[in-house]
């Protein structure tokens, strides 16, 4: 849900939020930005926080394709793939990790890094229905886990490690996760 | 290394940390907490980005032990805990989250959390050489991607979504990359 100019002003917002930090974030800043009037924002979105939670879910910027290649190995490295591009090329990369790391300080932020990936899980559970009708899953294996081991993964080696991901990583890590290295 | 009250210093400098954040954290802050010369900390690190990184990797609060239970299974479940506690438990985990956090934002701290998670993966790699001894390990198996793996999903899960893990989490966790899900 979001007013015309929807886009235009969750563009803004992660613009914003990528080049002056969530301190420097405003929605004075964003109305500025949009050419949407303040009031219209504020009538929508009560703070910037929640302002910048709907822009991380329904900006076109960061928008994720459920893939559908016929196999889970298949479908987990394209969506490996996606979360190297979101947190690798720019501007998607910027605003991205701008937001996620901001989450980490700002308590009223954390609402929305939640939001974000409670939204990217429910668009993964076709992957994994399908996954499951066709047999591909152990009957007790947890989407969330899996998700959460395979893009905490990139996290960890982009971010905290700061080492580049060969082309191998996302075959290696879904290899590790669906067959075990034991 | 580190000169006398080294210990002292690294805890007024984590503990400034997870106050006031990497912004108010300062050299000079850090002398008067821990009753050190200024000039002192300057001639041993010459940047608060460098104190920290010492700081992360030498303090007391955030040592590790590199668990030797007799199975791969045991030790990487111990090293999740111990990930679990790092993120969860105070004081460890203010320090551990604000570090992380500020690390996404300032490039001059990146190495700081670069140097941790090295200084980790090298204590972490006994673990491994005894698995592989032990015939519990795939020949093509990488430390490091079984620790982003793990280590990626336990940040992901307490910081991005949020949500509490249960006393089941590291043994499931550890389970869906030793045994595999598919």
């Amino acid at each position: 849900m979001a007013p015309r100019k929807g886009q235009q002003i969750f563009q803004a917002t992660l613009e914003l939020l990528a080049t002056r930090g969530y301190e420097g974030l405003t929605v004075e800043g964003v109305a500025e930005r949009s050419g949407v009037n303040k009031t219209t924002i504020y009538r929508w979105w009560p703070s910037k926080a929640a302002l910048l939670a709907a822009a991380l879910v329904e900006t076109d910027l960061l928008a994720m394709e459920t893939p559908d290649t016929g196999s889970l190995r298949k479908d987990l490295e394209a969506l490996v793939h996606g979360m190297i591009a979101l947190l690798t090329q720019p501007p998607a990369a910027d605003v991205a990790v701008a937001a996620l790391g901001a989450a980490v300080h700002h308590p009223e932020l954390a609402t929305a890094a939640q939001h974000f990936f409670a939204d990217r899980l429910a668009r993964e559970t076709a992957v994994f229905d399908r996954a499951r009708r066709r047999g591909e899953l152990r009957d007790t294996a947890d989407p969330m886990l899996i998700m959460d081991l395979l893009a905490g993964a990139v996290w960890l080696r982009v971010v905290f490690r700061g080492l580049p991901l060969d082309d191998d990583f996302a075959a290696a890590a879904v290899a590790a996760v669906l067959d075990g290295v034991a």
